[in-house]
């Protein structure tokens, strides 16, 4: 499976924007309406969670879901958590104690607009929205699932990290624990929860696993180099950021080009655990291609 | 059931010591050691979680698991995700946008030892360790149960309502959507588990639930008072520190006399709700009690 960069940006695409509508309608038939009590809190937690992206985690979900020939409704419960907690974690991330960044998804971050107050517990309450979403499932494992890919040893763990690590001088052991934990962890749950909710067999959901980790990671090197090379009108938040804050990053340590490398190298080892598979698995072989288009 | 004073207090304080000795040892046991990476993101979760506190929470559910005949250990699961939540929203409470407190159990509030970032941080992971845990019970009802309790319409509502309230002359509607959300429903929450864990019927774990109700609200209401009358020393925190913020309690709407009489009536009418379950509930009632003998 592959194709010429446009083909495969555009299938991706196609596949983004089905995947967004879907989990776009389901937040926002399960979110409170702004006018509900607390109406300030309602408006914070909308605001974030309603402010574009590419929607790639419940993508991913419904690719996996779908690879593993999932059946029923119960994945665009997933597909909404994820995003809940994915939003979650750039409101928190944003703070002034944090990364204290102004604008996200090209608008001012949520405590730009709301207040520390409201955006700290608009953050806590699209966590416990993810929760309450993928309780509905009635899969404890999905729930296990999601609380390992954002605890101390996840999502969390690698914030702190860092927090810690900016404007030291770090090598690439730490930079991929930081990557590792604090975006790979939740792509790898994205995987693992589309299969999971599909039945898949333990070494199917171990394998889509594998393979999110790995794109997970080259997704955030690309990020990393887009950093530098893209326009703060393109990102839509701050360009190179990163540098100015001096954040670990793996240009910071390896360069630009054997940052690339590093990300292409990484989406091919996916793709060849995807193989291995017994799955239908053309839309995630297009995905990880898609993640090293941006930078190619 | 009834009791001198010092009978109730001598009753309930062994139970809230017996709980709390399970539940800590729990805690332990399943929190990762302040060695592990990252050191002191673990360190400030454990910091605030063995600061001390009754363990009211996970006594309660103890009591309502009992009550209800339950068996087994996963209720020290429960009791664990309830002094956890617990935990986590007296970490967000006191940071400096919200409460901004600085003394908290008679020690340093988290951000003063932390600093601000790893205790929002160490915040949310103790809110994901508390649905991990409750994933380990295999019931995804209870994960449902915890999630309303402190969602937008449970804790966190009630806590940007106290926020947005502070320094405004607020009716009793008001002070009691507030002390109803950020107090009463994880203690109802509480119950509920207790109930659920034990495979209560649907009226019992609604009559407990209504129990837990009304004596949250009675000790909110206790705490309020004790804020006014007890010294700094005594609570382990700033005394008078409400009056100070300009805080919407209930003495501040119906004074002293009349705050500590509508939380004896509360404590009555939670006692009678409790008698109309087929339920052995002597140590509830006790506990309800004993709500109201610190101020009487």
């Amino acid at each position: 499976m592959s194709g010429t960069k446009n083909q495969i940006a555009e299938t991706v695409e196609d596949y983004l924007k089905r995947a967004s509508a879907r989990v776009n309608a389901a937040m926002e038939k399960f979110l409170p309406s702004e006018s509900e009590a607390p109406s300030d809190l309602h408006k914070a937690v909308r605001y974030s969670t309603f402010a574009g992206g590419k929607r790639l985690r419940p993508a991913l979900a419904l690719a996996s879901f779908e690879a593993c020939h999932g059946q029923g409704e119960d994945i665009w419960l997933a597909a909404s958590a994820l995003e809940m907690t994915h939003t979650f974690s750039l409101i928190h991330d944003d703070l002034p104690c944090m990364d204290d960044d102004d604008f996200r998804r090209g608008r001012p971050t949520n405590h730009k607009v709301f207040g520390e107050a409201i955006a700290i517990l608009a953050g806590d309450s699209l966590l416990v929205f993810a929760f309450e979403l993928l309780a509905r499932t009635g899969r404890a494992e999905c729930i296990a699932t999601l609380a390992r890919a954002l605890g101390t040893k996840g999502m969390l763990g690698g914030q702190v990290v860092d927090i810690q690590s900016e404007g030291k001088k770090v090598g690439l052991d730490i930079v991929d624990y930081i990557h590792q934990h604090k975006t790979a962890a939740l792509i790898e749950a994205s995987l693992i929860l589309g299969a999971q909710l599909a039945g898949a067999d333990e070494e199917t959901i171990a394998g889509l696993g594998a393979f999110g980790n790995k794109i997970g990671l080259a997704f955030q090197i690309v990020d990393d180099v887009l950093d530098l090379e893209q326009t703060t009108e393109a990102l839509g938040k701050d360009a190179k950021s990163d540098l100015a804050k001096g954040k670990a990053t793996y240009p910071a340590v390896l360069g630009i080009g054997a940052s690339k490398d590093a990300a292409r190298q990484l989406v091919e080892e996916a793709k060849l655990d995807l193989r291995k598979l017994a799955i239908q698995s053309s839309i995630l072989e297009l995905i990880a291609d898609y993640i090293i288009t941006r930078v190619n």
